[in-house]
């Protein structure tokens, strides 16, 4: 049986909240053999004080020895197996900048490439032209029309950007165009399927309508398309858990990925303080809060050891606003590993820490990589988190009689 | 989506050496209440050492409480799910002593046996022949001759022995032919499937022959065919893991084992000196190296705790030789646990260390089944090992983005 039907038939209806809250990245490591890992280096006390009172543990993201991107890293803690529900590239990259996708949307990873005379790339990345430059050329391509079909063209950072297609029967699933390789000419868009024979279509016509459109351009003079992908199809909150779901996320990245699966991105805060308050002024609207943190990854992909244990102690420091406000359960976890030592995401399990009234603490009293693996929680798979937090928080019901 | 399938879309490759160090059986139990295992008594300064540097946990080779045989044992630390992936007995059997299976080979386990006047049998092992004798009569089976079919006939001990036919289109499914009892005739080879129904004829043959060889023993004047298999299909560690993998085992089962997930059997080695040989001589042509060790196994199932205990500091005095070579990633771990308590391979999970420079290491100075309870690795299952030697060696990409 699968969970999310088990997950729907348990699922019981009360008043209690459920605060979320999310370090990206927050798992790290030693720099050197018998070193401490960039949590257990930052001073934490607020942490202390939930680890006295809750339970810990060790999520695995996916399975062991994967390190996951965003999209699965969330979507496990969201409680969706991420080896289930996967996200195609290109609605990936629309989420990531916070392009709002609806259902049977196509979303396109496009590339500005350089073709020569004879139509051949030249470069895959038109010289890797600037976003100043770039965008204004994404944008002109808004001028393209297909009947039928509603457009739209998103500049997203340096050569890239991304197209939607919107209309009736456009399936996902199109090769990509880029043949990863100079000197041979673009591939046509091929449907892999019947049902995305008309996205193919629709493709191969915005390509032509862009060609006559770019042509004049010295670097970025055509374009290639990768990852098709529609809008994938993810259930909601509402409907696995019955819960009224809440995102406060200052990157539009993460309030992509929360919008998938049904929440509310409310707010429009850029601090962390701004967060709290858009959490405690929504305090009775919702059920659930997912709360973004971003940047224990972001110091961990750049390898600064110490401004990431900085960030640590920033969202330590956040932790009595949201106490204040007295949740039914608190999760504090990360979506992976972001160790500074490897500069980038890990497959290395994280410290996750859960308080309620019921959630037979365990005798530690700091929370880190090495107290979490002799937790209450054990080492668990990320994709049962969820579960976890409904349980504590008396919204799920007996297994059977 | 399977795990094999991410793990070839997740694949890179590198420079990276990776050892694994397979102590077969290491996992024990104390003979008495309040006892040592057989790993904690033992002086093993050198995984002590290990211990310092790295991380351990338990791992679980196939479900909690599922003891493995050597294939299933394998084929997990192999990375591939032992639940998934079945070699036929048969296939075994041939593996186990030697034989080079080649795809579409049929393997049969086949026992001399007793028949009488009617040709009934009167014992289903011929009187435990002893394998002085059964040797040259199931040699002189080799004169069997079928057409388009090439035989193979092994001796293996006592009253066992096996046939392969190697042909086209023959099928692996044909119900045994040793009725389970004494007192009635031998059944008919019969095919399972179509695909089978050649396979069936030519083991006909082959019985109508060997009886007429066979007559005249006065124990074992006829055999029955068990276990029936082709040759699994297993993918290989180049297409897996993008590894070009070495073996260096002694016996012919471990080899076997190795070949068929595609690795090379390296060296003639006999002790576990020789084999530290080979791996130095080989080292700059392979990425991985699987290192058998077989006595943790053999004094165990004797139930010799002491020589047990022995052949572990013998193990651990090898490890300098190992560790000089510099490996990026060293496991050492078993394929699981056989205690001299029970004279036999168990469910136990079994010890299980990992070092490398981003492993997480975790508090531990020493390594045996106690500490691994409290190991960063938790407990885990052998089919993840792989994914984790690949992660920690920087071979696996980020999944999803």
């Amino acid at each position: 049986m699968d969970m999310h039907t088990l997950t729907r038939e348990l699922q019981v209806r009360n008043k209690s909240k459920i605060v979320m809250l999310v370090a990206d990245g927050l798992g790290g490591l030693p720099m050197q053999p018998g070193g401490k890992t960039e949590l257990e280096s930052a001073h934490t006390p607020n942490l202390s004080a939930l680890a006295t009172l809750g339970v810990q543990g060790l999520s695995i993201p996916v399975k062991p020895g994967i390190a996951p991107g965003s999209g699965p890293g969330h979507l496990g803690l969201f409680g969706y197996d991420p080896l289930t529900y996967q996200i195609g590239r290109g609605a990936l990259e629309a989420t990531g900048i916070g392009f709002e996708l609806q259902p049977g949307d196509v979303a396109i990873r496009c590339n500005f490439c350089t073709i020569d005379a004879q139509g051949k790339i030249s470069d895959r990345r038109a010289g890797r032209i600037s976003s100043e430059e770039s965008a204004p050329l994404a944008i002109s391509l808004r001028k393209i029309k297909i009947p039928g079909i509603e457009i739209f063209v998103e500049p997203v950072k340096e050569h890239r950007f991304v197209v939607v297609f919107r209309g009736a029967g456009l399936g996902g699933n199109v090769k990509d165009t880029d043949p990863q390789a100079v000197g041979v000419t673009p591939l046509d868009p091929v449907a892999e399927d019947a049902a995305s024979r008309r996205t193919a279509d629709v493709a191969m016509e915005f390509l032509r309508q862009a060609k006559d459109i770019l042509k004049s351009h010295p670097k970025a003079n055509f374009h290639t398309m990768r990852g098709f992908a529609n809008k994938p199809d993810l259930p909601s909150y509402e409907q696995v858990y019955g819960l009224k779901a809440a995102a406060i996320a200052v990157y539009p990245m993460y309030k992509g990925l929360a919008r998938l699966v049904g929440m509310h991105v409310i707010g429009k805060a850029s601090t962390l303080d701004e967060q709290m308050h858009v959490l405690r002024d929504s305090w009775q609207a919702y059920d659930f809060f997912f709360m973004h943190f971003k940047y224990t990854d972001s110091t961990g992909e750049d390898g600064n050891f110490a401004e990431k244990v900085k960030r640590i102690e920033e969202l330590d420091a956040a932790l009595p606003a949201i106490a204040s406000l007295k949740p039914d359960v608190l999760i504090v976890t990360g979506d992976h590993s972001t160790p500074s030592y490897l500069k980038s995401h890990s497959w290395h399990p994280v410290p996750t820490l859960l308080v309620s009234d019921c959630c037979r603490p365990d005798p530690h009293t700091t929370f880190n990589e090495t107290t979490a693996i002799t937790g209450g929680l054990g080492q668990f798979e990320a994709q049962y988190l969820m579960l976890l937090a409904l349980s504590n928080a008396g919204r799920m019901g007996k297994f059977g009689a």
